[in-house]
């Protein structure tokens, strides 16, 4: 492979405030869009190639602004579809035609898959821009004095606190540590000063699992884990923070146990069989697996139930001062699905619609693993959990050379890459996405389903400083799993479920939780890093650096997984760098007309300042 | 550029016969896919990745055949859903990871865009995977006796038969040459002689152009053409040669002389007002074109009319003996589409359910001329013209290097690349349509809507023979216009809608004319080229080399737009081709181990030889 050569000489542009006028545009308004178009591309005419009605439109672009280096074009682009899918025609480059799209320039016509997109759908809560999210998985968090007197159910195995998790098999499920919400109300603390903003709680519903995604009820909280009450006393002790609250909720299918299935079972006649799928005594399964049968959103009362009715679940819970600020939805690739029944798209509204309803900023984030593009456009769910176009990837970059992590299923060992490809994957996956919906998409390291970051890199712990750093410094929202900001190890989804380690506060990796801590207050610090723009400066194998433009401030982002040969970026290129603070890690080193990036180590540096044009 | 390395070492599948053992599966069906991988490319195991109600799914393959070159994988693949994406996970090669799918080989994670498809929609007609569609113009492509005591209507100006046209400007719609339906019977000998299959006729009702496309009626044949009585004289005498008439409707709009429009327009109470999208005085057109309102969908007596009444327009035309074998759908991409309005889909599904309702082996193809990913699963029409996947990638390779086609409204010069962007761009916009639908699209070099072939490669005619190899030996349905067999110029759309010259045979470039006759020959003969998958086994600048396998017979197929370089091909890659035959041009030349192709000159060639594993 050849040395790479820096990416600043290519043309750009991306749904950010930077490049967009008004990123949240109802129908028929007209939006300008900028082109940055450096001199070296050789670029003579822009047009903007707009699809309107299924046809392709294209209109001219007028230059607006030459620096020394780059030259601004202006397009408008009129909203006329609730969905625009849009592109750039750059005439000249070397062969005489070039595509610029979300994967970047093409010499040679491409599909629409990677175009950019503008849609018309309400924009996310402004809360969620800036959120730092901490999962937290509730059996396993923090346990209270009171639940020492809550009697053992009969599906559990209880644990002590310091039980080690058994892991795979039968008993993963039933290892009952008896982590309640008054224990994680008694550990707010603990979260904020981690600097994160909301909680996202794993399932809170009664169930037949510790990780309670059978629920037996939608209407009450489990009393194992203190009940309403308890968990009205958590929101309301986070809100009075500042924090935030996500619920969890399985919209593709129930527990066995739950009460409509239990009386769609006993009785064929009842209003709830049309619940699920029935075909005498089968019935349809999540994956097959019988324990959680899957809803039928051929019924209309189910739908009733779930999404119109006031004291429903999606809306009841989200109701109130004390109710959550949003959910994180189950399984939501695979909701309203199944053979020929496809009602996704209508689920993903009406739960909107019931969501903002209830709760006027109410966020929505859905679990789904892979290509989101058709899925995701933001007028259901404001975003996803990113494994696709955040998670894996980050995962091929670092994880340890003899590591071979489990990840959600795959068959083979994930693969170690160079930074090149890392970047490619993420720009190919993050153009399948509105710009908005990939903002609002949750960017983590991994979650209670995968294995820990800490496990992920093996040996050398500086390795989670890079995955953090990527973490908190590109577009979308940070998601830290508990107990990874203290370097807990994890070999797997389950294996990671462990009780966070109160009482022994010696096993704390207390450097690795001061890195969260800052790179956490860096990115709070900073609305480049929640807002701005995302273009790539210099890939390669053990390297990645990459500008985050906003209008006020511009970030630049230096990871190197190891030490890797002196980089040297045209200081033109990054006009105001000048002026560059260190955001996090050591002073910008500027040398002559150069930016000289340099690591002999696992590196994280964010500089930023104002921006120049 | 680096010289080009042969393909043949790179593992490939398609949604050809000879990889999927059962093309048009139902719901519920297992089928077989075979992979083939060379074991140049190292790999250890391979799965299928499926993807069911939106879960990804693997499943392992077994080897099923170990030749001296290749090992043969197969896996079955339960069809769950409608549409079912899948690929292939391939563990071994450079970085230990490889995902197989439409575009190829990928050393990274991709999104499913280019995901190989599986559909359930019933197959389109046996005839159409067999035809060579013949595109007639009717104003242009002969006049009958009769058509001399043709009153002419006001809006027309009259034009004799040798008169140039007029090209651009308020004249190209209006010169009226008086060809008529009689006229294209009276030369039906002309079309079968060249050996195509099937005649498409743009429009035939009346309208107030000489392009038909703005209808006033769609219950009669316009009398300027003969009427009902010479359509039926002709279709009946194309039945009776076996040749197949397609008809041309427009779904999106009609004329504003139509008679749904004058009486919406004069009767703001009448039936017809909902059929348009009007505001006060104002309607919404064809890209503002006032002369082609746009038809409104939320009608449902609009949708009764066209696709429920028997003796509306879709169905009326197919029935009976001397009815249409089809329609082509004029702007189908936009149908439906207006601002927040979309029954697209819809629209197909109930224009194929009318079709095939008034004539069981019915063909539909859409005029569509960008990304086809959604629009055309198979549900609907059976193809479109696939003016993004095979007219433009062939002009990118083929236009003169100081000609400048103009294509359909693209504000910059086509490019002139080189093979393998070309190879690339047909790859990847293949990759966006389920197997079915490619091979059911028209492939042509041009329309009555672009230059034509002739003009479009400048002073070398040879490169027309280049152009007419790709159209028919690339899958899909090669589409002529009229004129195009016998090198008739036109610089863009209008200019090449000239009259057929059938009283200047000494106009005719009749070298053309029997390569067309050749070529078409040769694709009848040979059932890989018509229903063979499609491996690329070479592509350079100024090359294209592929293979068309059946499980019966395997095509090589060899096209030149000039001189290059001796490609040498490994035989033991090629098992059987010791026994080619030349299908069309020169005996395949074997040295030794190798199969060596040269051209000095713009070159098609095509052998064909017995399949063995």
């Amino acid at each position: 492979m050849s040395p790479a050569a820096h990416l600043l000489d290519t043309p750009h542009h991306d749904g950010s405030i930077r490049y967009v006028s008004s990123p949240h545009p109802r129908r028929g308004d007209v939006v300008d869009l900028l082109v940055r178009v450096p001199h070296a591309a050789a670029v003579s005419s822009v047009h903007l190639r707009s699809t309107l009605d299924s046809e392709p439109k294209f209109t001219a672009a007028v230059t607006v602004e030459q620096t020394a280096r780059d030259t601004w074009w202006r397009v408008p682009l009129r909203v006329h579809n609730p969905v625009m899918n849009y592109r750039f025609l750059l005439q000249g480059g070397r062969v005489g035609y070039q595509w610029l799209n979300g994967t970047g320039l093409h010499e040679r016509d491409v599909p629409d898959a990677a175009d950019f997109r503008m849609t018309t759908f309400p924009a996310p809560p402004a809360w969620s821009q800036e959120a730092i999210v901490y999962q937290v998985f509730p059996d396993r968090f923090a346990r209270s004095a009171a639940a020492d007197s809550r009697p053992l159910p009969n599906w559990a195995e209880a644990a002590a606190w310091d039980t080690p998790v058994a892991g795979r098999g039968r008993r993963a499920g039933r290892q009952f540590y008896g982590g309640d919400l008054d224990g994680i109300r008694e550990h707010l603390d603990h979260i904020a000063d981690l600097g994160a903003t909301t909680i996202y709680l794993t399932p809170v519903f009664p169930a037949r699992s510790n990780h309670r995604y059978d629920a037996t009820t939608f209407d009450v909280v489990d009393p194992l884990l203190g009940g309403d009450e308890a968990l009205q006393r958590l929101i309301a002790a986070a809100h009075e923070r500042g924090l935030r609250v996500l619920g969890d909720i399985t919209t593709n299918h129930t527990g066995v146990g739950h009460e409509w299935f239990r009386r769609a079972q006993a009785d064929p006649d009842s209003e709830e069989r049309e619940f699920y799928f029935f075909d005498g005594e089968r019935y349809a399964a999540w994956l097959d697996v019988p324990s959680l049968p899957k809803l039928n959103y051929d019924s209309k009362e189910l739908g009733r139930r779930l999404f119109d009715d006031p004291h429903g679940p999606i809306r009841r819970w989200l109701s109130g001062t004390d109710g959550f600020d949003g959910w994180r939805i189950d399984v939501a690739n695979m909701t309203g699905r199944l053979g020929e029944q496809d009602h996704y798209a209508a689920v993903a509204r009406r739960m909107r619609a019931a969501a903002t309803a209830a709760r006027a900023d109410a966020f929505l984030v859905a679990e789904h693993c892979h290509d989101t593009s058709r899925d995701a456009l933001g007028d259901g769910w404001h975003g996803v959990m990113n494994y696709a176009g955040f998670t894996r990837p980050l995962w091929t970059w670092l994880r340890h050379p003899e590591q071979a992590p489990d990840f959600l299923g795959l068959p083979v060992v994930v693969p170690r890459l160079g930074g090149r490809a890392v970047m490619e994957t993420m720009r190919e996956f993050g153009a399948q996405l509105p710009w908005a919906t990939r903002t609002h998409s949750f960017n983590m390291a991994g979650s209670h389903d995968t294995t820990r970051v800490r496990s992920l890199v093996g040996a050398d712990d500086a390795q989670v400083d890079v995955a953090a750093g990527l973490v908190m410094t590109m577009p979308g929202i940070p998601m830290i799993t508990y107990g990874d900001e203290i370097g807990m190890l994890g070999a797997f989804g389950e294996d990671g479920r462990r009780p966070m380690p109160w009482g022994h506060p010696q096993t704390w990796d207390e450097r690795i939780h001061a890195v969260y801590r800052r790179l956490i207050a860096a990115r709070r610090a900073h609305p480049a890093l929640s807002a701005g723009g995302l273009r790539w400066a210099y890939a390669d194998d053990d390297v990645l650096v990459y500008l985050r433009e906003h209008p006020e401030q511009t970030a630049l982002v230096h990871l190197a997984r190891l030490e890797h040969d002196v980089i040297r970026l045209p200081l033109a290129a990054l006009p105001g760098a000048q002026a560059a603070q260190a955001a996090y890690g050591d002073p910008l080193e500027i040398d002559g007309d150069e930016v000289v990036l340099h690591a002999d180590r696992p590196t994280v540096e964010v500089w930023t300042w104002p921006t120049n044009p």
